[in-house]
């Protein structure tokens, strides 16, 4: 479907490890570029117990992996000392940072700048714009699903160190977030954005069990944000 | 194995539902007596989205479920309020409560006595004999893996009321509960379970990825505690 033009990022995340492992030969088989891995996420991890996983990991992935941190939903916040010590695997060529914790992120910049051919990624969109600022090579941003440009010109902006054209776009950028806040719970965000798709054409707002898509009230919402902002 | 003599309860919880309801069929098929399923633990639910979630799942399944509370994986608390919105469907048995709040198993005590055929199960063995005492149809500790007959005794005790007996009995509980902080991480539990079991000659001590057995000095503290326990 993408025709090469941009590269394919498979997540391989599962409580089991060979369960990851099949999904990565799977990715692997059918183009996919990388993979994107977070610590299992039902019986939390210890620091020196996720670098041995990583360790064991790495030697059966038949491709280049990211690494994934997102505490909110694996309840392991992969430590700075953590990714140092597990850096030299040149297999690992990235970090996805979703802690929201830019102490930390002013932290891992410097360590990344250890290593050649290493992408440490924002995931977090709000803080896009000081984290490319600052050095990062780039984010993740689930917006950017429905607003590709807005983010483009944010990070363009941010490698330009234009302060005045990054506040303008995340004055566009925090009007976006309200798709994020429709629903009631956790998985506002999800719905949002699938609802978000729909309404724009881009796909179905199909969203798998066991979330349900937005009912006509929330759509509503959704709609009525979506343009203003279009 | 068990040729009858006790019921086979498989755990069937998942992220993804499809596959919990392809495990609930081939434990059916392999001769399961009862399932139990706690929320997906990924992407947090809301207390509407596990009704929709139970409700849904509950029309596939071809044995009896228990549910099962344990927010410290699953980052959801089932409350009081959505197991009593659920309690109409018969083909729920029973509730296994590890979020170690006695407050609210107190109100799930009452709550489960308006429900014939139901087993409210305390999850978490040092409030074992205090949820029996107060109206639980009993209890899953993990040390009884190690030590059935004090568990036995502790609920046989519970059952008499016999509070002189419960604490000397919650001694020995006490005492066989070191077994669990032997290593540095969350996993410490299951470690020492597992290590605990194969001194005693029980099962091996092999630990499924990501974790790894104890290593010789775990094991020698193990074995110290087991010998004073024995």
């Amino acid at each position: 479907m993408t025709n090469q033009r941009v590269p394919v990022l498979v997540g391989i995340s599962n409580t089991s490890f060979i369960e990851s492992i099949k999904l990565a030969h799977f990715a692997a088989d059918i183009g996919a570029d990388a993979l994107v891995l977070s610590p299992p996420y039902y019986f939390p991890l210890g620091q020196q117990e996720f670098i041995e996983y990583v360790q064991a990991m790495t030697v059966e992935l038949p491709l280049p992996v990211y690494l994934y941190n997102i505490p909110s939903m694996t309840k392991v916040n992969i430590e700075v000392d953590t990714l140092r010590r597990v850096l030299d695997i040149e297999k690992i060529i990235g970090f996805k940072d979703s802690s929201g914790n830019m102490t930390s992120f002013h932290e891992l910049i410097k360590l990344c700048e250890q290593r050649e051919n290493f992408a440490l990624l924002m995931g977090q969109e709000e803080l896009l714009a000081e984290a490319v600022l600052f050095g990062a090579k780039g984010a993740v941003p689930g917006g950017a699903n429905l607003f590709p440009r807005l983010f483009v010109d944010l990070y363009d902006a941010a490698k330009e160190k234009n302060i005045k054209k990054i506040c303008e776009l995340q004055k566009r950028l925090f009007e976006l977030r309200k798709l994020y806040s429709c629903g009631q719970y956790a998985s506002t965000f999800i719905k949002g954005v699938k609802c978000a798709l729909e309404l724009k054409g881009i796909c179905s707002g199909y969203i798998a069990e066991p979330f349900r898509a937005f009912q006509q009230a929330e759509k509503d919402k959704i709609q009525e944000i979506l343009s203003r902002i279009s």
